[in-house]
């Protein structure tokens, strides 16, 4: 088949969203996206919340690639990141191409990728790694890599590094490796969502304000300034790595959730130890820290964890049996007159109505704090990595598609 | 004169408030208050804040030690840090009236202590340093030792280890020492008031919530858990403390601004790096450092810095010349509505009408946290230690008397 026909190739995933327990935050090389440590997040349901994309190539296409993202054309050529990630790819199909002379010359079509989250920019979630990973996978996927999502996560990390933990499902870690190329900066997974399916997560989305500082700034700053970050890169994260892959390994909750606060702590501390000083979490990200130590303490086991990355919204991890303990009391205290109380996840909490813990356990101060800046929930759980789907963004005949 | 008479002997001292610019947190030895790091503080005028003190004895007394606070009878038998510096002082005493059997034996007599602060508890200013160097200064004026204010400090120390800073002016260190016995952690004066006399503070005081964590209980923690603190005891603090030395004796701003807004960032960053983490600053704290840091932005240098302690206060501080440039700007920023604008330190401020640096340089979300969160100011500057005052609160009879 020559490559200089009408034919449009499409090839549709899906990826998910991934949340750190142990924080990336640190690049020891800025262009390839190398970090200072290594971290591990826990992928989240698609069920809630999914990048779907569709990577295209065609030669009735115009010659220049082409990247659309939730319906608006992305100047692909001012992206140092999308270009290193298709030009990778792009060898990857050549090299295949070069073996294999019965193969269409996908390689050397131009690329039409069409990418729509499931959930509102105004969500204040991290999106360009549930964004990067579905385009590395939609790639893949349109030229038959053959490569396995650990070989493919070391060019999803070029274009956000925390995008290659999100080409897994389950509990991912990113090794930060340590060769100068990269090579070895790689995620895989440290045990699957089916080991241990009952990790929920409720996400608490602050009000928005503007973000003061756009991560890799701040990382670069952080690195640059903190006189405490290198204790945290060389001494505290790697126990901390060990420690976690352990708890996940044995479903221990309690040492998962400590592990998890303690390192969001950290890696919050570190960046207020920067110079100038950055401050991700508000006054609301402190009151979803108390309520969780208020519950914690209530129920006189740890049933429940936050973690920050760098905004003001909290992540809060608990086991499904404690729901109603956990998201049953964060319901109380919102109320549903927030938005976000439905979704799969949602029907264990349908008919709560008393909250797990009682509210005069939690402090009050919290409490309204948490009520007047809390403008969502989003409730979801551990999930699978990249599905491939047919549910394409592109016509078969190369058309957009909006869903 | 015999000891038994009905003569009241009196000694009346102030004594100021320092705030710390290299901070005091933790402790190697919790019952001498030994700390992990020394600290290095600018001493308040007392024309603004001051405690006042009158430690009397008389053998007209009841036999138990008295001690009265802002009018209110203290429990010194449950204060083991008060009776720690009574006792050392006492022995002191004792020493010299040993060597010269003239000295009347005041050391056996009942003490009647009475102190006033002349600024509200609801300011939110820790008094327990100028307190606790008040005490330790009219005892030791009563007994007319001849400890100098160095030899004295140590005993300070073990009442309030900040306290030891208060009993000099100007820019004083409390090197940690090294002994087990304490004996070497000592204030000394860096640098008289009068070497830089310029210095300005303008203390923010926010409105009051409850403090979470008492301070002490605070350092445990933060020494007991934070992974990031024994590097900044051991590491980065020695540094700071030299190079702010120089830059006192220098008399380089900038230099000493960016050490004290880093080293109240970087205790705060071991309080959030505690378990459970520990916050003191809000918002309107965070309101505060952004504001100072776009006034520096704004003239391009720095004219002022921040620091805060176990608590949301700012304490910002600038040099007279810059008057205008930094408190005016505050001035604008909280309008006179908020008390405090008055006494000493406000002539130079009175006629100011614009701000310093225009308001549409100042992030203005920033400018609404702060109007509304800061209940009052206090205009103050660099002053001098302790001075012996005729001003008693006992009367030459031995009645409590109060101002």
């Amino acid at each position: 088949m020559a490559a200089a026909d009408s034919s449009v190739y499409r090839a549709t995933t899906t990826a998910p969203v991934n949340i750190a327990v142990i924080k990336y935050w640190g690049k020891r090389d800025a262009t390839l996206n190398l970090p200072t440590n290594s971290s591990l997040s826990v992928t989240l349901s698609q069920r809630s919340l999914r990048t779907l994309t569709t990577a295209s190539c065609s030669a009735i296409y115009p010659t220049a690639d082409e990247l659309i993202l939730n319906g608006k054309p992305q100047d692909i050529q001012s992206s140092k990141r999308t270009l290193a990630c298709l030009s990778s790819l792009r060898s990857l199909r050549q090299a295949l191409e070069s073996t294999d002379s019965s193969l269409p010359k996908l390689s050397t079509l131009p690329l039409r990728i069409v990418s729509e989250n499931n959930f509102p920019t105004a969500a204040g979630l991290a999106s360009s790694a549930a964004g990067f990973a579905a385009l590395v996978r939609a790639v893949a996927n349109l030229y038959q890599l053959p490569q396995s999502p650990r070989e493919l996560s070391r060019i999803a990390r070029q274009g956000s590094g925390s995008a290659c933990r999100s080409l897994m499902g389950g509990y991912v870690a990113w090794r930060a490796g340590e060769l100068e190329d990269g090579s070895d900066s790689l995620a895989e997974e440290v045990a699957p969502a089916s080991h241990w399916p009952e990790m929920r997560a409720i996400v608490l989305v602050v009000s928005a304000e503007k973000k003061d500082v756009p991560s890799t700034e701040g990382m670069q700053t952080t690195v640059a300034t903190s006189s405490l970050f290198a204790t945290r890169a060389t001494s505290v994260v790697p126990e901390r790595m060990a420690a976690i892959e352990t708890a996940i390994l044995n479903k221990d909750f309690p040492a998962f959730a400590e592990l998890t606060m303690r390192d969001s702590n950290g890696f919050h501390a570190t960046c207020l130890d920067s110079w100038p000083p950055i401050f991700y979490m508000n006054d609301v990200s402190r009151a979803a820290v108390r309520i969780v130590h208020d519950i914690n303490r209530a129920i006189g086991r740890t049933v429940c964890a936050y973690t920050f990355d760098a905004g003001p919204n909290a992540v809060i991890y608990y086991l499904e049996k404690d729901s109603e303990l956990v998201a049953g009391t964060v319901k109380a205290i919102l109320t549903t007159n927030t938005d976000g109380w439905n979704g799969p996840f949602y029907d264990i909490l349908k008919d709560v109505t008393a909250p797990g813990v009682s509210l005069d356990k939690i402090d009050s101060r919290a409490v309204e704090v948490l009520k007047e800046g809390v403008s969502r929930v989003i409730l979801t759980g551990v999930g699978e990595g990249p599905v491939s789907v047919e549910d394409h963004l592109v016509s078969a005949t190369g058309d957009v598609l909006s869903h």
